[in-house]
Parts: C-alpha cells; structure tokens; sequence
C-alpha cells in the first residue's frame, strides 16, 4: 500500500491514496489554518475504521443488519513525554437494530479486538485501547484489545 | 482528540473529525466498493503526516523554504499472521530546492524520526519504519526510525 503527501503551505499536505484525495493540516493551536485532520486523528480513523469493518463483516456473516452503526474513538495525549503520542484510546461501538442479537454483536466485536484489526494490534503495542459496545442505548460489553 | 465514523453501507464509513469530513472504505478485492483509503493507508498518510509536518516546522526554524516538499509512503503487509499488519514501512522525503541546505534537512527529518514523530513513535513499536531523503534529485541520507 502506498500514499503520497504533497506540502500545500504551512503545515497543509495534500494526500493521494490510489487516487484518492484527502486534506492533512495542523490546529490553529499547532501553526496550522485547520483545513483538515491532523495526522494523529488520521490514525484515530484508522483504529476506528479497521475495527468498525470487521465488525461489519463478521455481523454480515452471522445475518445481522443493525439500522445504523457508528463508531466513536477518542484519546488522551501523553504530557510528558517526547514524542506525545496516545495514553489512552477509546472506542465506543453504538448499533441500533431492535432486531440485533446482543451475543453477535458482542461476538463481532470481541473477534476485531483479539484477532482480526491489525491497525488496532499495532497501536496496542503503545496505549491501551478500551471499549464499550451499546446496542440500542443500553451498554452492553465493555472490554479491551488483547492480541495473542 | 475525538472522531466519529458513521456506516454508509457495506464497508463504507462516513468519519467527522472536528467537522472535517472523509471517507474510509474497503478495496474490492477486500469486499468494499474503493469510495476512499481503507483504514491502514489511514494510519500510512498518519505516519507521513506526522513527520512531514516536523519537517515543515524545523525547516522554518532554519528558515529554509523548499521549492516543493513531498513525503511518499509505503508499506507492505504481514502475510501469515493473524491480524495481518505491516511488516516494514518506507518513507520517502523528496525536496526540490536550490537554495535548500542539506545538512539542514537532514537535521529536520533526524529530529522527527529520532524525537518528535509521535505517529512514527507508535507504529515503530510494530514495524520497522526506513526511509530515504531526496534533496533535488539525490539520495542524501538513508535511516530509520528510532526513538530513546
């Protein structure tokens, strides 16, 4: 795989991924005008994206439509240290489906966060990730990436 | 730092970061329909940021201005190993510049890949990250990625 950033101005890059067109840029807080992402968000994405397709997959496997399902991350910084990177990422899986079944939700899940997300797998190595899964409101797991 | 990624329909995710939006989806062969990056080239544009954006900052520092800056990334992927995840990652900085001081750019991209990339800093743990500086053409300098 393979991208390629290209330096607009200031802290602004532009990406292009296989054609794909995406806009990285520091905060007004960072010397940057915000005109995207920074580059630790991008990679808060991708915990969040890896994670939420396999939960995908593995729902859509076991026969599982939710109505809607969105992934929440967060993370706290290092203080301290030089580089800052994550102390702590979060992830909240939210599904709404009244016809959902808990233990398939829970079950896709738990298969992402112990297995299948390799992006999840790598920033484990760092910061631990933790999560919580609720299904129509309620919460229903909660838990935290463990690869073997 | 907060993100939220939002199902579109089969592996496609709608994410908001800070109100800026993209789009994340799997390739075909991966069962998505290439609406944009998957997750991991999430993280590759992450890394590429990351550093890019230390590079900016030290090259101003020294009041160095390039001509154009690109930063290109690649990965290849674990192939027997469950989650699959990367197994070396390659940058590439290329300035153009006639003005530019290669000792200075240099010292830029050392600084980043020794102290403050903190995106490199994570996935370091993982895989090994090389990577190559070109300065108006010419190889000026192979490294990789270490931090104390």
């Amino acid at each position: 795989m393979f991208s390629k950033l290209s330096w607009v101005s200031q802290m602004q890059f532009k990406s292009d991924t296989r054609g794909h067109e995406n806009i990285l840029d520091a905060t007004l807080q960072s010397g940057g005008l915000n005109k995207g992402p920074n580059p630790k968000e991008y990679v808060l994405q991708g915990i969040a994206g890896c994670t939420a397709m396999d939960v995908v997959f593995y729902l859509n496997k076991y026969k599982e439509v939710p109505l809607s399902f969105d992934v929440e991350i967060d993370a706290d910084l290092t203080e301290k240290t030089m580089p800052t990177y994550f102390k702590e990422v979060r992830l909240k899986y939210v599904l709404l489906g009244d016809q959902l079944s808990k233990d398939k939700v829970i079950s896709a899940v738990e298969k992402s966060m112990t297995k299948y997300c390799g992006v999840s797998f790598m920033i484990s190595k760092a910061a631990p990730i933790k999560y919580d899964v609720f299904l129509n409101g309620e919460k229903i797991f909660s838990g935290q990436a463990k690869f073997e």
